[in-house]
């Protein structure tokens, strides 16, 4: 195993910035301000898991010419200073009287006097990471700046690996294949699913995961009935399907893959979830190539879905794409015509529901290359496994 | 070791919800409408870590009288069933041209066409967790509906902590506690940093921690230089100052504190801090009264580390608030008034700069009394502690 290394080359941060400059510079943007932790890690490099307290706001300004400017507060500094970034402006935070806001205003007066056009992401699957009272009041201090909406523009690039991203999601999606492979050395009758989550994230630590932030599944007899809910404290039991779906990181980049498993034998319907769900999967593999939508892709994994379920259960779409967060754009929907295309990564996640209130989800990780999809995951077995 | 139980009686979430109702009346707002996963939890006892995905966007709306109402994507409503919410309208989401928009309109379009004020979550430390361009459009959709912010009534709810979060969250830093004091077992000079934060993770896992999604730190020679980046993979190396900081999570509840180490000996400029710090950290504790104000810790605190740094370094305060989340409201800052309370949970954080850009930070966790503080953690060692 070549363990990738950690981080980016300058490079890479100056293609991305220079790609989202021509775009802003044809929407008549004459900037970008972000404030969300993806995207300011996806222009700068500025990597910390700090971003999980909700204290202090943090920005990025993308000019549609020159270096990405930073906007944080001094304890920041320190760290931006080790990244490609040149323009370091901080405050001592928390403040609430001015949390950044005076030097913001300081960066954006003269395009707001000039009437400019700025973009932050106001678009599907974005947040304001921010207070709401704050960015109301920046504008009111901008006044004559035009705000557009630059979701699409960060979307268009994030969606797109490069082939550095590319070889850390390879990297934590091998992590992920072999704590999966353990699993039936830890997972048995009579153990607490919250033990077993426990020892499945101290597996994929082992592994080399830098940390497994998200798992969640469920496991109850003949089948579970939900797919984001914590463990609970109820021993594992002949009978039972268990299902486990981690979001691990390597380097700030996601795997996001679910197992499924028998406790002592498989009941009939739910081995039948299980192939028709296997198949779907399948279908979605062969249908990932260029040139495909993602409705493309969800209509291939549907059309098996609907053996057992023309509904398809309550997750809503049947995969997604993958990288600095556990979900991304776009979602294989039918109402989603984003068009595939070489580097992205994806998850094929088809869920069915069956029997009474049961549900099912299988999900691979793939890489969309020239000729088709490449699996990320060590493809699950064919049958439902049984412990 | 007792384990307490998981999850809370119905009657805690009765309890907030009228407190929160008595300060709605008195603040004329007929409800507050929620997005955010502490908040959403808080009053409706909805657990997952499904938030990790910034797809969906959920809601709960809390009118001053009745039960909540959760306005949620299809995929958490066999969960949001077990809680004690009763009226649970769902949608299928993904759907960016309706989110949860009709169904909000729905819901509130009675009280906009009265001329109502809804409180939403606009201040300090608080964040949009749904687009910004959907919330434009909600309250376009909305017109006639006044928006206050809410923040302070919940901040002054959540601030104060109940017998059974106090009881989660003494449970959380008892196993933060019994990791730290396993360190010197797996931190040894040679052994790469990322190895010992991996070994950190699986020692409080195995001591019992549902997850250790915060851990941060740093290891270099005679002290380190930054308090938030991930783990490098250098050596620890003679000589070195090690700090490791974490927010494990028992439950949804954290802890937050860190421990110090010299590996192989500590320098004397290294030993000084520490000392400073230790006692920083003992008039924080004897200043942590009710009656007192955060102002008092932070003077309390900062004039023993003036000893050795009157500018007290790029933390920007010393110490907050701790519960659901890594950090909340208060913080222990000139300019934070709010009076300490019984039963609130802070931590206390005292740093300085010294040498030659060099960091330290001690932090200890606490409950407050009647009189005065009771640690949560295991008290650091009065002198810097050598591996």
């Amino acid at each position: 195993m070549t363990i990738p290394a950690r981080g980016f080359r300058d490079e890479e941060f100056a293609t991305r910035t220079a790609l989202a400059q021509a775009r802003m510079a044809a929407a008549g943007m004459v900037g970008i301000l972000l404030s969300t932790e993806a995207e300011v890690r996806y222009f700068s490099g500025f990597h910390t898991l700090f971003w999980q307290s909700p204290t202090r706001p943090w920005f990025l300004f993308v000019p549609v010419e020159g270096k990405p400017i930073a906007i944080i507060p001094d304890i920041g500094a320190d760290l931006m200073r080790r990244t490609w970034i040149d323009d370091i402006r901080t405050w001592g935070a928390p403040a609430p009287a001015d949390d950044g806001i005076s030097l913001l205003v300081d960066l954006l007066h003269g395009y707001a006097a000039r009437g400019d056009t700025i973009g932050v992401m106001k678009g599907h699957e974005t947040q304001l990471r921010m207070p709401l009272g704050e960015y109301e009041r920046l504008l009111a201090e901008l006044d004559g700046m035009h705000v557009a909406d630059a979701t699409e523009i960060i979307r268009s690039l994030r969606m797109v690996k490069s082939a550095a991203e590319i070889e850390k999601l390879s990297h934590i999606c091998a992590i992920g294949s072999r704590t999966f492979a353990q699993v039936s050395q830890f997972a048995q009758e009579g153990q607490p699913l919250e033990e077993v989550f426990r020892a499945f994230r101290r597996a994929a630590l082992a592994q080399g995961a830098d940390d497994v932030p998200y798992l969640v599944g469920g496991a109850d007899a003949g089948g579970y009935h939900d797919v984001i809910s914590p463990p609970t404290s109820r021993p594992l039991a002949c009978g039972d399907v268990l299902m486990m779906d981690t979001g691990a990181v390597w380097d700030g980049y996601y795997c996001d893959f679910d197992r499924n498993w028998a406790i002592g034998h498989g009941d009939d319907a739910s081995r039948r979830a299980y192939d028709v769900l296997w198949r779907a999967t399948e279908a979605g593999i062969a249908a990932a190539h260029p040139g495909a939508t993602c409705r493309d892709l969800f209509n291939a994994m549907h059309r098996v879905i609907a053996e057992l379920d023309d509904q398809g259960g309550d997750v809503g779409r049947l995969g997604h794409g993958l990288g600095m967060q556990l979900t991304e754009w776009p979602s294989h929907c039918n109402w989603d015509e984003t068009e595939i295309v070489e580097n992205m990564v994806l998850t094929l996640e088809p869920s069915l529901s069956y029997g009474a209130g049961r549900i099912m989800v299988h999900e691979e990780n793939i890489v969309v290359r020239e000729n088709g999809a490449v699996l990320l995951t060590q493809r699950a077995a064919p049958e439902l496994p049984v412990i």
